[in-house]
Order: structure tokens, then sequence, then C-alpha cells
């Protein structure tokens, strides 16, 4: 099947070479062109603009950084909205705010298109690998259109609702669910390095007894290591933008969530701190500061 | 060998059990005595005190219900410490502070017997079934000693040090992990409850991606069912009993605990809300509670 | 002097009036158009637009209800910065967003205006007995000129910087200071109507010995009164949208505020409670109701 | 009258300075009896043990420092309680957790004593000037009596009920307000100082306009002027004590109180910051570190 696929970063571009290796033929775009050159490589097309991609297809993908780079690559002066074909299809996949998402639904609604929200699990090496988890919401037609194209990258494919929205709160929600982890963990491993017990320990102990998920694994494993400046971390802001949406979220629905304000203070005091930049797990060096471990 | 064992509650019953079924002789001690008929009829003998226990053993086990307890059952005019002879061992399986965990070891130096600190993670049928997760602390040839008994009734055994509190502090630790988690997904599912998403279908989202813990899948599937009241649910004052335990180790080693204390507001306004009794996952009212939705 | 008045809300009335009283001739504008009516009777000129004003004066007062009624009113196809003069002044009064306060103070710089920040504190009766305290803050010479109007309407006039959104910000955080006072206060009633103290005996000692400010005495009276449904009462989404600029304010600065999130959680559930429209010290009754009060 | 006090600390001491001033005879005690020295030259007897100055009085004042030494006191071997008459009063001005308000409640009823609770609020030097503010409770009889001589110290009298536990919670109360009312402005000087706005400034509008009680203009002028180490500074530790206490009586009632907990760890992790000895207003400096300030 001919696709589109709008914003290569190191996500958009793992995904993209899936859905190469599926047998699609891709049309592309992304900001800085370079970025695409091996995709080219092996076939894709390349567009001079997100609407020149939309003009060709009947089913896009795009995978922007944020709500702003978002709304621009969709409803900007060479969008996708301003060329998708009535009744053909922008599956979004980036983690965007409520808000946003709703601009898009209401947006790809008013012009007839349709919207498809496909939030993603993962990082990029997992992508690469065809192992995200998949979380999608939309019109049951349209999600059976998209379905084998996601299932080139994804490993499952989880279905949140009729509503495109709803894959956006599911994501934010479960992204918060790591911040909450990584703040839980910090505390047990503040106090217990305090008492004299090695993170190490109490960390080898829970992730053999009842908290054995990939998120306590992955994350207390960096934590205890101390490892906040790997290639590829995803920073603190990263983490600042995801809990300001989810905590906008709440503020939208009315629903307090005491967590997530202690993340979102961490993270703020982590950037005080000046690590912005390193990988949003060393939220757990706030704990360890308030006790006096550094 | 010939096993001493004082507190034949739920969990102690299934732990004494599973020694019997090792080959091990018991003597038993339990505050209400008609407890422990079925041991007595598989030839443990019923001691009339603790100290009565202690003096015929080389290790006693104890397994009683809080701090005060505790206190009594081992420094109490019938006491374990009374008649523990030198050189011989208590094995406190109970959650306990850190205060008291320091009063036994303390207490028992000052009489030259030994204590080990051994908590257990898991509920009475994982004990039955000899699947407790055990946390051990204290003298290297002492836990050597009582290893071969813990094997009884212990899938797994962690060694969290040579000072036996540190056996607390852990079993502290792992179990303010499960109110966290608890509140934690209480927010979720609020959030998600509200905007229109079915508990339900996060809750399948999240345990089967990356939330694939037992803390997750088995505290998540009481919550997104609201069943708060079946037979053997640990009510919301063991919660709160806990967690003052937790905050009040960080009070000691002065290390600021801000998820400690949403989980302890959340458990006091669960118990003035009528829930005193109820499961203690039963603090997912508050978090609905407060979003309107009951 | 000819002055301009752009939002003739309840309080922007009290202070228009004031500068009548002053002996200035007022040019002013307002949505509806029939909220003028006793200001034009006695002399003022009622303009068709924002722009209209601006035209006709050297000042020009703006004191509209929130950042897009500001927002339109100002740089509007028919705002103030369309026909303000090189060199005139606008005095804005609301409470804003710092984001917003800066626009204005940009906007205005690049068309060689002047802006000046003079938030408010107090209720329209203050503003019309002349009782109000005024916040300042921009150029110096800016302010020489306004001051005497400024003096109209208030009885204290304080200078907070050379940066017109310093006004904002100490406005954003006088205000948090209110809705922390009541949530302080909230907790201390709670508690100890539980233990059997009447609130109106711990709020008289209070009030007489070390918490005697009006922040104390008036809106303490309305909690132990709870009194939440007075004509004019400020309610709680003004509240929720005070605090979240304050938290806004943070997240820029990366400054963690925990009571500042405890109130926005409070102010919430308050929604969630269906006291939207009450007055916001109706957060009273979130600490009863978590305290089985209620 | 002839009247005993027990405790001669500072407080106790200019107290009891005030009852000799007034005209009564005073039997004293003090663990360290050099302290009494300038009193008993005054007149006053200095007795051996506190059951000694209870059995010469039928009013006997007690000041001691914390639970444990009140518990000495008064239900120590040579304790107050031991000789009080029946039917004589003991008024404990001390600052107590609620349990401990209530053993000396019912340990002296049991004794046919009376007991009645008179915390007071203000430091040394306001004590000696006759400037303390008295919070009492206890059954009117008992009251009437010794309100003469309370008003030997305390400006103003409250009546805070009968049960002598209440002048307790009130006095913990207006305790807690103070910590809170520092943290409520550590929030507001850590975000405007990194805005750019001096403290000082914010200061002195916040304590011109609604902010104008003792418990602003005191402890925030130590704040701006980050003196925390004055000869007489009220320690950290001293705030957690209270704030323990606080949370406790929380707990008891099952309140939840969450203000109080982020003052608690505020407090907890001064003094991981190595600040247990200076000033409680230190606290201000937890919020700056988190805000990057220091």
């Amino acid at each position: 099947m001919k696709v589109g696929f709008v914003g290569i970063g190191a996500m958009g571009h793992a995904m993209a070479q899936r859905l190469l290796d599926g047998g699609h033929d891709l049309v592309i775009w992304n900001r800085t062109r370079s970025r695409a050159d091996d995709l080219v490589a092996r076939g894709a097309i390349l567009a001079d603009t997100p609407a020149d991609v939309a003009r060709q297809v009947r089913i896009v993908f795009s995978m922007m950084f944020d709500d702003a780079s978002t709304e621009q690559a969709v409803f900007g002066a060479e969008g996708i909205a301003l060329s998708l074909a009535r009744g053909a299809i922008h599956v979004c996949c980036a983690t965007l705010s409520l808000a946003q998402a709703r601009r898009l639904r209401d947006g790809h609604a008013g012009r007839e298109q349709i919207y498809v929200g496909a939030t993603v699990l993962g990082r990029p090496p997992a992508a690469a690998a065809g192992e995200l988890f998949v979380i999608t919401a939309g019109e049951d037609e349209a999600l059976k259109r998209v379905h084998p194209l996601l299932e080139c990258f994804g490993a499952r494919i989880f279905d949140a609702g009729r509503d495109p929205v709803q894959a956006t709160l599911v994501k934010l929600s479960l992204n918060f669910m790591i911040y909450s982890t990584i703040e839980q963990m910090a505390e047990v491993f503040a106090l217990n390095e305090k008492a004299g017990i090695d993170p190490h320990t109490i960390f080898a102990i829970m992730t053999n007894t009842f908290y054995t998920a990939p998120v306590h694994r992955n994350y207390g494993k960096l934590m205890v290591a101390h490892e906040y400046d790997h290639p590829g971390a995803p920073p603190v802001t990263l983490g600042l933008k995801d809990m300001k949406m989810f905590l906008d979220a709440g503020g939208e629905y009315d629903v307090p969530l005491p967590y997530a304000s202690v993340v979102r203070d961490r993270l703020l005091s982590a950037i005080s701190a000046g690590d912005a930049n390193r990988d949003f797990v060393v939220l757990m060096e706030r704990a360890r500061q308030d006790s006096g471990l550094k």
C-alpha cells in the first residue's frame, strides 16, 4: 500500500523503516531532509511538504515532537489537512495534549477527513524491532484499514475507544505511571540508602518479588546505577512536558492528581538543579538531595 | 529439628503447618489456644506461654500481629526472652516498626540471644503453598542455621544485611510500594473514567505493556471491580499501620516521603468515610470521590 | 486630565467612578454598553471600541476579566494598541498570566507605546471607597505620570519594579496567599471540629493572637459560618484560574510549589462536588468531606 | 497565694518571675537547680522534687520541655501526682501530644486531682512582659481559681473548652499555622526571587496589605533577612516535634492534613541539610534549594 509518513525523528524513522520492511510504498516528509536519506535510498519518495505527502496517499502517519510541531504539520500553510482527501485517514502517533488531540479530531472532521489516534509505547530500538505497543482510538472502519500497517511496528495493538482523543489520554496516563513509579522507587531507595541498605539490594528483592514489571526493572536499574547520561536518554524536559499535559487533563476533567503534582515538582526541581537534559530518572537525585545524600 | 512457633494467626498457622510438613517437631503457643487444635492433632506440642516454647528449643519463630503483641510475647512476663538459651535464635517474621525491631535486637543481644529478622511477603494461601518471599537479616551464622526452616514456607529467600532491623525496613518499603501503586492507579482510573474510558480498558492495556507486575495485576483487578469486601481482605487500618511505620522510619532518618504522606491522607480519609475494615484498595474510592464519581 | 478606561465590570466601574470623582474626564468602553449608563450620565464619553478610547487619550486603563478578553481588547481588530499614540500609556489592572503580561509588554514596546502594570487588591466596594491596594511596575517616568490617577482609587500604591510583568507576579503571589491561608485554616478547623472544638472558638483565638490579618479575619469568618453563597462571592472557578496562573509561573521559573498544588487539587475537587460557582472559601468543605464531617 | 512551679526553663522562669511580681509565694523545682538562683534570691522556695512542690500548694504549674519530661515530672517516682492533694490543681503549660495530655487528664482524675490545660503563645520576652496569650481548658470552677494567676503573665486568656486536652489541640493547631505560613511565604519568596523580584519588596507589600499579622511580619522578616542563627531561636527540631504531634492528632481523628505533611517533609529535609539547630524559619532555604537559588 502507498502510505505517507510525516516526521522522521528517531522514532518516526524506525517506524517508517518497518513500513518499508513490510512492503509498503512510502511518501515521506521531514523538516531536516537529510534524516530521510537512507529511506529514500530504499525507495521512499521524499515530498516537499506535509501537504505533498497527504495529496498522494489515503493513509498518512505523523510522528511529530509536540503539540506545536504537530499543529504546524497538520493545519499549517503546507499541512496535511490542506490536501488530504475526503475519507482519507491521518494516523497521529505523537504524544499530545488532550486539547491538541481534540483540535486534530475536530479539524479533520470539519474537512470530512478521518483522524485515528495511535499512540505508541516503547523507544526507537523497540520500534525498529517491531515491538512497540500501540494504543488506538477512532472509528471502527478506519481502525480496520490501518491495522495491518500498525502491525508493521507494533507487537500488540490495543483498542482504547471510538474517540481518537482517548488514545492520547491513555498514553499520557501510562507515561504518568512511569514517572510516579520512579518517584515511588526514589523514596524507597533514598530511605534505604540512608538506613545503610544498598539500593541494589532492595532493587534485587523488589524485582524478584511483586515488582517485576518492565517499569520497575528498566528504570530502577538506571536509578541504582545513577545512570542519567546515556545516549538517547529521554530528558527531564520531556518528562515535564508529559506531566504538564497529564495535569492539564486532570484540570479539564476536575480530577485532583496529588501524585502527579509531586512528580511535577520533582521535575521542576531537577531542572533548577541543572539536570534538564539528563534522563528523567535523575529525579531520583531530588529524593537523595532532600535526604542529605549528596 | 525441634522448632518453636509463637503466634498462630492466619499467617503463622500456615507457616507452622509448612514446618510440620517439612518434618520438624513443633512447640507452639497462641493466645487463642483452639487455633492450634489441628496442629496439635498433627503432633505439635502446645505450650502455656511463649517462655515455655522458648525453653524447649534452639530456634523459635514468632509471628505476632503488631509491635505491642510482639513486645508482650518477647519481653512480657512470660515472654520468649525470659527463657531462650544463650546462643539460641529468635526469628521474628512480623511487620514491625523500626523502633520495635531495634528493641528486639538490643534486648536479645543484652541476653546473648540471637535475633534474626525474617519478614515475609505474601498472604496465608501463599504461605500454605510454600510460596512466600522471605527477607532475612542477621548474623551470617544464624541465617545459615535457620535457612532450611525458612525454605519450608519460602519460595525465595533474600538477604537484606547483617543488621536484623534491615529486614523490617525492606518489608515496610515493599509494603509502601503496594499502597503507592494503588494510589497511582487510582489517579489513572479516576481520570480515565471521568473522561469516558472504562477503567477495565486501561487496566488491560497497562497490564499487557509495561505494568505487568503482580502489584499491578492483583490490586488493579480488585480496583476496577470495586471489590473491597472479600473474605480475608487486609483492611484499611492495616494499611494505615504500615504507612505510619514507614513514615516514622522516614522521620528517624530525616527522609521526606511525599508520596507516603499522600497515601496516609487517603487512608485516613477512607476511615473517615466509614471504610476502615474494607480492603485497603478501597482508597481507590477516595480518588473517585474527589473527582465527583460517587 | 482626559483618561481612557476599557472594561467597566464591577471592579472597573468602581475605579472609573473614582476617576470621575477625582475630576478627570473619562472616555470609556465596555462590551455591554448599558453598564456604563450612569457614568455617561455623569459626563463620561462612551466610545465604540477600545481603539476609539485609546485614540483620544494619553493614558488608558484596562480592567478586563482575563487573558483572552484582555488580549482581544488590546491587540484585537479594534484594540487599544491599534490607535494608542507613541509614548502614550496603557495601564493594565487585570490579573493576568505572566505569559499574557509579557505579550502586552512586548506588543506595546514594539509600537513604542508604554505599558504599566497596576494590579489591584480589594473588591469593588473597596474600589468605590478609594481603598484599593495598587501594585505598580513599569518605567519610572510613566509611573510618575499615572500616580495621581491611581491615587483616585488606591489607598496605597506599591512599587514592584521596572518590568511591568512584576506587578502581575506579585498579584498572583498574593492571591495564592489567600487560597493557601484558607486551606491552612480549613485543616485546622476540620481537625478541631472533629475533636469537639467549635471552629468559632479557635477562629476567635486565632484572630486575637498572631493571626490577625484581614486574610485570616475575612475568610475565616466566612469559613466558620459556612457562608459560601453571598452575592458577589468570587467563585471557585476564579480561584482555579488564579492558581493555574500561579503554578504556570512556577513552571516557567522551575520553582516547585507544593502548597499551590494542594490548593489546586482542592479547587478541582470542589468543582467535581458541584461547587464551581460558590465562594472559593468553600474549599473548606473539601477538608471537612475528607474528614467525614459531611 | 502560695503557688508551685515545676520546670524553670527560659519560658518557665519568665512566668515564675511574673507570679512573684504579682505578689505570690512560689515553691519551685527545676532539674538544674542553679537556674532558680535569682528566683530564690527573691524569696521563692526551692524544693527537692516535683512531689515536694505539690505537697505544699493547692495549685502547681508545670512547664516542662516535652512529653517525656512532663510524664516524669508528673507521674515519675518523685512526681507531682504523688503528693498533690485531692481537689488541688495541676496547671500544665507545656506543648504536649494529645496522647500525653490525655494521660495527664486521666491520671489526675484517677487521683481526684484536677488538671487544667493552659498552653501559652509567645516567647520568653513576652512572658517576662506579661504579654503571653494563654489558652485554657478545664473545669469551670478550676479555671476560675487559676485565672488570677494566669493574668500575671497572660495579656489575654482564652477558653477552649471543658476538656483540658482541648488547650493542647488548639496550641498544636496554632503552631501549625506558624509553620504553614512560613512554607507559604517561602514558596512566594522563592518564586519572586527567581523572577527577579527582591523578597524584601514583596514582603513589604504583603505586610502592608492583607497579610499584616504578627505571623507574617515576625517570621517573614527573618526569612527575607536569611536570619536563622539568632540567640534563642526555636530550632528545626522543635518544629518537627510540633508537626509530629499535630499530624498524630490528625491520625487519631482520621483527618488528612496535606499541608502539614509538606511542612514535615521540609523540616526533615532541613535536618538532612544540616540545619537541625537553626531557627525553623530556615525551611525557607528548602524552597530556595529546590528552586536552584543556593
